[in-house]
């Protein structure tokens, strides 16, 4: 078996001893990769957390998924596609280190360096730990293409503080990846940024850098699907490929109680689940993040299962690339 | 008092020892039934829910739902409507057997048969219980008609799976009434199915044989009341009555996070509430289940309240019947 | 330091040891008032609730409040305001008593004279408490005024029970401001009225009384703008002043899981926080109150997270006063 | 059917469909009294906790204990009695007031002395509520007898809070039996006061009215029994009638979690049910009561199936009497 | 690889990408069996709790054990042995069927019927699911030796119900095995048995078959040691061989939060640990299992981590069998 | 005011409005200190918890006891001490960053050697976050005296981890203080190590080092004050100082359920405050800390009250030195 430096396989495996017959379990098609295989899809989990500026157990969400992928089908009524026809194995997870914080973020950077070289055509769904992935996880990401990368950040907080009060954290992905020269911020647009939960000055910032956002009460007035529409504009237009970021937060409490920031009035699930399948159904983007849930807080598991709802959302909407 | 064999009184009663001389609780008007009493509506509890595939504790629903009769009060405010005015009573339970699921099954039947002879012109009110009591209560609806019976199913699931895999559970009823000729697939029509709660095996099957599915974005997209009109079309036509099952479930988990098998991105309280409205106000409807609720896992019983409120929705509806 | 007689200072200071120095917090800038500092803005606390027919913990609101404040920053992006440029103080808590409920209303509307009588030009943010601090609250209020006093309340319930059954309870301040003479019906508008929630024979008193109602439903199906437009014409029609009354139960139990008596099918934080901060914007409101949260069952102190976004909305609202 | 001014009938009836028919549950003993059966012991929730200092549910006790009737068995194998066997009847509860919590204390020694009179032979169950309860509990008690009456409290707290700082509250009932000469103190004996939940005046308070007292590591050294035997001396010794006041905070708090003040390193349920074992042999004893238990903060009810032990736990005791 | 019909692999298999290099987990020991190596210790599950009389989760228990693998580590520092010296593997679990119960508890019988006749030597750890699984498994147990089997139950109920009033439920195991003439009475000891939670006439009943019974306040009392030790004479005594069977409901409530029929006043988990460290040195010991845990109502899984205490502290013991 | 770098004022402050004259609470007594008053007694917060190997709230311990101040009283009933009369302040707490771990254990180091620098003779009462504070603070601690320092660590793991595996965490203060030379580990005694929580080979490590170790078990079976009576013998014997840790984690999981790594069959809350009341008697006993209480996961802040008994039991003893 080829074994990929710094991935190591899932800590959890999930099976049903009790199946219907004509009804398929994610669990039965996101099987672990044996190494093998060629895929088209791979779940790469990053259970890092410590780099949350408030405590969070965002590490545990890729385990958690993995005891739901018993619980829900891959089909798709509502858009009519099978996901099963997909090509998708679940990879594992990043290596990180107990206490060196700086030494996970080398690794997500090296790590999934590793999985594009050994894999070149792979789509990642990336699933967290916090935002501070982001960073290392786009730097990764930019090197498969030899242009420009833009972002699209559903999100209700921009993420742009500065590093000196903190270091690297959940709060400072989107400006490490300015000041980086990785990214520039007219290719990023924001989507459900939130009132009480940032601050004017930065505000004031990411205006200067050429971020595009859109407010949670835009999109509750406006609607999502003409805001995805203009930031998929922002972030493909001038860039060889677009990278999809989801922070849970962006959801309303009513339908995310699980996140370790979680706001009032934001976006509905359905909201976020159009979002996302129209993301999808864009071929320029190519990869794909989702982040910042705290199992330990979220009952009976509500928010762990909207987000596997929104990744295969987001997976519906790319089976219906031309 | 006369006793109606296999239905048991009720097993909670509820009363409060303060009251506002000028405002009627439901627990003043739904009283237990003394056998004797006409009534036009009964209130009858089937606490079965072993037969469910994953763990439940929806037998529990009818005393929980007792429980809150001295919370809620009579009068709708939306539609001016004071429900005092209906002659409803508590009619108790059916009886259940610990182990023998098989005789829980005969049981319903027979027992909702006893009370349709017994009670000719009464409006059941039937609270689960998980969904399999539908397919016996559906087939001793069927008695009181001569002709043809339609089902209104409001529902994330298709509840359609073979019979081989588990036997007659929670997800069987509409298989169930199916291939027992109890009911033509052409006479059904199902409002909410979700993505990702059911397979394309399933849906393939409920097309071949004529149901009619509106899927949960459809909902979220159309509006609820075109699609009632609809489902009540094709569950009215040709047929001599409708009977209405609701699972709760398909509710958004925001708004039912008591239900065993919740899903996000449902439909809103709002929603269910007007359908139901619609449905009691066609004469045609002439049965009522509501199902798979668990009062075990639902914080502050906020979604066996909601239940009661869609029972209480439907009887408003009811009373603007011409 | 001048202390102002039955105000007590704030029981919870909260501070936050880690700061990012472009981010103002709510506890950097609504800190303790010192009783010298000429304010425009004072948070005033009534932990009352006994006075609740059911069983509230909401005397416990002010400070739970108070613990959030380090969680929530003084920016509005939605509409572009920052708080910081209010001059507010909290001011502590109104004086109760832990056996004598009679006393603690007296209390209440001489604590909140007193409070007027030194700061003329104050504008009050109080909370809750439950709803029976209203009447008293808005008896002092009245004095400040040579004319008559207009309300709005949005709420599920009318307030209005009788006197007899139970005393000065939280269903009777409305009852209690109109049968004192304080305010007139024809000067009240209630918004977001429940089914099931209320009695019909009150629901013909507060129309006699020409109280203005718009029931949950109405809010659902035409918006809560036109429906605030209306109230404020109601409230403001011949008087010189507006007092607006929240009770959080107005929302929909997926929104406030934290309230004493919660329901289904209410409104949306949205449709709240759009309300209060048409509201806010209104030169003739010159009072505001919150009430009926219950922190000891408010999972992760959601309730009081939306809360206190009413407030700051409310505010956003204010400093856009022309 | 006689009706005892006052008294109420219960607000709950709790049956079970199933039966074993050898087994008999306290459900089907401790049956609503028909106001005519002559009746040994009689079962009377007081459901006031308005006037605890810090919020409190214990209102809702008797309910809470009334719904687990249905889960327990009438037969002590421990001690080989089976309480099927004493005349015993669940009487419901003293009327209280919203409001005036002064009425409330009226009501509960007028409310007792109706029952006294109308059952002079009444062995009283008392169920709290807080431990106000028992000061106009004590009153009317003593009213009973020609001679002196003593007190035997297990609790965590004196409860000899002076009555200027709050009024009669739950931290107040033997200040209040004391100063009213009620009861003398040198009859008193408290057993399991705890570190760090009482102040030192109140502790010399106490000792100069010669007040007993046994701390809770007495308990946990000296174990239970010889502390029971010496209170039962103090109590009894030149009295008619001993009183027993059970406060549910005086065991630890892994034992009671749901209690209002809850305290660590507390009695063990083992400690508390041989305690009232020994205290229901004792032919002085003649009235009990039980308090301070909060149904809402109760995690599967454990505290109040604690509660229905202890009082279960008397009564086999009260059976042993010669 | 060997296939056992009626045997399905494990469910869960947990690892963990993060190592002390000089520590081993469970999750490294107790691995999935291959069905190949020879092994003496077999893990085996038995998801069955529909056949409890309340409602009970219990059929989660062997994967919630399993989750917890990864936890705990294999060395006893109290009696200084290491598991990882046995030879143990996670055999899976017994197949189940969703609605027929009496099929269940067949296939358990024939189930472990196939594992020991293909493993002969092996010892089972069992792990339930509820009590009714007892009556199965010792009927197969039986059948591997020539002679009579014996039973040491630590449990709080007899379990003697009539098999007449619900079936073979988690209430009849040991009356099953009685009235099947599978193990005499005289050969059985109860350990725990609770107040309260028997009746009177099964006291009896067990009495007349032989049945010895230690109730929860000799436990208390007396200390455990000594009870086990007669217990074992008891089970011993003319038998080949002792099936040890604990019901996790014995201990106090404040110990196993997470059973569906809790109680107050139970055994401690260090009364409970030793009891099974004296069974496991027994070598007339042969079969064990553990049932009745509820991991829906578990807090934070404290009495699924006790059970697995329980299981590890019975196999210390086994360690040190001479 | 003097300002102690590396140290930041406490985030809560927490006053009571109401009090009754003759009580005094812990919030009265340990107020914030004003840098100037000469004290002997100060309480320090650590807060950090990001070097936890499993996911840990503990950070948040420092605040939540400060919020818990107004619920206790200074008076020990059981030794007749009132902490009033020691001069005792919240001392707030030492700097932390987000995300460079290393810096906080620097900052944990480098902060204590101030404050003991300014206050040469001041007790500290240190409450973390996570073990592995106690590594810093012991270092920082010797540094006062001119000998030898020993350890009686209260815990169930030994914490002596390799430090190659994942740095310096809640598993390793041992170890980095034997291998650092700081501490020899025959002036180690660790009282209440588990079963099943610690590997052999760490075992014998510590035995290799001269570590004193005694059992969970040996604690339930010989009682905790001849143990402590050794272990104060083992740290005192050639030193010149004792120092106290204490991980809550070592109690019972029923007296201790918010501890990251709770454990059943632990030790008594009684068996620990009898252990601390012992060695705060020890006039060699210099330093106090306590660590691993999560309140995130902690109902109704359970286990940070009994953190908080555990320090007043310490101080009860203190004053009991001669």
């Amino acid at each position: 078996m080829k074994k990929i430096d710094l991935l190591n396989p899932p800590e959890i495996i999930r099976r049903s001893n009790w199946r219907d017959r004509f009804e398929t379990k994610v669990s039965q098609w996101l099987t672990p990769w044996d190494g093998e295989e060629p895929i088209d899809i791979g779940f790469i989990g990053i259970p890092l957390s410590k780099t949350s500026i408030s405590i969070s157990g965002a590490s545990m969400t890729p385990n958690a998924l993995r005891e739901l992928f018993a619980n829900v089908t891959t089909y798709s009524i509502d858009h009519d596609v099978d996901l099963q026809e997909l090509q998708a194995r679940d990879m594992g997870d990043i290596q990180m280190h107990v206490t060196d914080l700086q030494r996970c973020h080398a690794n997500i950077e090296q790590g999934l360096t590793n999985v594009y070289e050994a894999l070149p055509d792979l789509f990642p769904i990336i699933t967290g730990g916090d935002h501070s992935i982001t960073c290392p996880s786009v730097k990764a990401f930019k090197k498969r293409f030899s242009g420009k990368v833009g972002i699209v950040q559903i999100d209700s907080h921009m993420d742009v503080r500065n590093l000196e009060d903190g270091g690297p954290s959940n709060g400072t992905p989107i400006r490490g990846l300015i000041e980086s020269g990785t990214v520039d911020g007219r290719h990023i647009a924001q989507i459900g940024i939130h009132s009480f939960a940032n601050s004017k000055p930065y505000r004031e910032y990411a205006l200067s850098k050429g971020i595009t956002q859109f407010t949670a009460r835009q999109v509750f007035q406006e609607g999502i699907e003409p805001l995805v529409e203009k930031a998929m504009e922002v972030a493909g237009n001038g860039t060889d490929a677009i990278y999809v970021t989801v922070d849970m937060d962006v959801l309303d409490q009513a339908y995310a109680p699980g996140v370790p920031a979680m706001v009032p009035a934001g976006m509905t699930s359905w909201q976020l689940f159009d979002a996302v399948f129209m993301l999808g159904q864009n071929p320029k983007v190519k990869g794909f993040d989702i982040v910042c849930v705290d199992p330990m807080q979220d009952p009976r598991r509500a928010t762990v299962r909207t987000t596997l709802y929104v990744i295969l959302s987001f997976l519906a909407g790319y089976m219906k690339r031309s």
